[in-house]
């Protein structure tokens, strides 16, 4: 039988801690590397942070646009990308935040979720703005495959605060809304449930209710956009153990040295063993 | 200097029509085609449509999820499809539904609107998940390119109506709120703003107020999904001048035979005559 996603994700962390290094290869940060803005210098950035960065942590989180910015030639790079990753036992979650219905939201799944897909992956973001139902292909089948979801749910960005927190006729919130549905389909999984949300670690304390989610939390904000470990506590409390923060420009920043990223993931990933004891 | 996709948009309306013909090449109809499940079956689905539909049409619409199944080839039959399509004289808008923050949505909006991109399109749907103000990086390279943004307002599928009508502060519903926001963009520009909205045509009558947003409407359901030209009218009444119906199903399901396909192009365009003359 394939294994549960959050149970893998469960393992991985226990082992590595929960940090999930970004890899996002930004224009900025290529320019700072020394290279080219073009697909060649887009792979040699993504590979040298996956080499150096994947062995180190429990899930490693390339973002998709960085990658697409390139047309088909940057679609390729991230296709190696996720591959050396996986091969280095880090858990890939793929953040494209996609979201559509029916049959075209099943044609999302099959570029991302089964086994031997090109662009296969443990887990990926996706959009709920189509309604938390339109997602249901994409639950079959991770679930299936063995693989998760990230349901975006409170973000960190300041637009975002209208449309999330906006009210439903059931009283709640749109983003507590679908930390509740996510919870849903993660009730009696354990140690922890295949559907993730994303809520970013800069949201006010209380705002959002997560003791009833059973399910990874994937936290961006961590780092470079300023929450600290003492503010993932404050607000992740009873959550915790399924809690994922992200970073990413604070560790890149270190390339194009191996060595020297390798470092600083290590530093990062070692930053949260707090987070960890606190559980 | 660069002609702005609304005027662009309107002129192509004015000689062809206001049809929005898709392309979403999705695993049934390459099997009803004949054509095999990989990339070179998408790849002769996706070319004899284009060639057979794009000089019928003002708008042409990829569905880019069917061709990300694929995988990397997947992509690059894509960006094929859509240089066939603008050479064809057809406006492409293309179906990705992206939406991010910052950098990365600026990244997004690399990959498909400025000029000489692999994967360049006239104009693309955009999610508001994270906010309509998350997307004003793709807003400001849109205006520069000349291109245009179709971002999703209140679709009809039914798993849509919680998020898309729950309430925010100002009392207005999220929906209500994005087609408001499009409109303050597309003040005072004539014939027709560049800042659309996808709207299905099988929402309530009367739901969402239309007469102030002065852009495009995309408006999926006509044909196969139950929308009929007088459903259009009574939905779309005073914003009729903006709106295009899209349709895929019921014209891509008389393929291969090219000759067939452009039969079926010139019957669904001609059947919306009474929505352009209701103007």
């Amino acid at each position: 039988m394939t294994e549960r996603f959050g149970t893998r994700l469960a393992r991985a962390v226990a082992e590595k801690g929960p940090l999930c290094a970004g890899i996002d290869p930004h224009p900025g940060l290529l320019q700072a590397w020394g290279l080219p803005a073009d697909a060649a210098g887009l792979e040699k950035f993504a590979l040298t942070a996956a080499e150096a960065i994947a062995p180190e942590v429990a899930v490693i989180k390339p973002q998709s646009a960085f990658f697409e910015a390139y047309g088909p030639p940057g679609v390729a790079v991230l296709a190696k990308t996720m591959k050396v990753c996986r091969e280095a036992g880090a858990l890939v979650l793929l953040d494209v935040k996609r979201g559509d219905i029916g049959s075209t939201m099943a044609a999302y799944t099959a570029a991302f979720l089964p086994s031997g897909a090109e662009l296969e992956a443990d887990a990926i973001t996706v959009s709920p703005y189509l309604g938390f139902g339109s997602l249901s292909p994409a639950i079959d089948v991770a679930r299936a495959e063995g693989k998760g979801l990230f349901v975006l749910a409170r973000t960190s960005n300041p637009e975002a605060q209208g449309l999330q927190n906006a009210l439903l006729p059931n009283g709640k919130t749109v983003a507590q809304d679908i930390v509740d549905t996510a919870g849903g389909f993660n009730a009696d999984q354990s140690p922890l449930g295949d559907i993730g949300v994303v809520v970013g670690a800069t949201i006010a304390p209380g705002e959002l209710d997560l003791s009833r989610l059973n399910g990874p939390v994937l936290a961006p904000g961590f780092g470079a956009q300023g929450a600290t470990v003492a503010d993932l506590r404050a607000l992740f409390g009873p959550g915790l153990p399924g809690v994922l923060p992200a970073s990413s420009r604070d560790v890149l920043k270190h390339g194009p040295d191996p060595e020297a990223l390798r470092a600083a993931v290590r530093r990062t990933r070692d930053s949260l063993g707090p987070l960890e004891n606190g559980q």
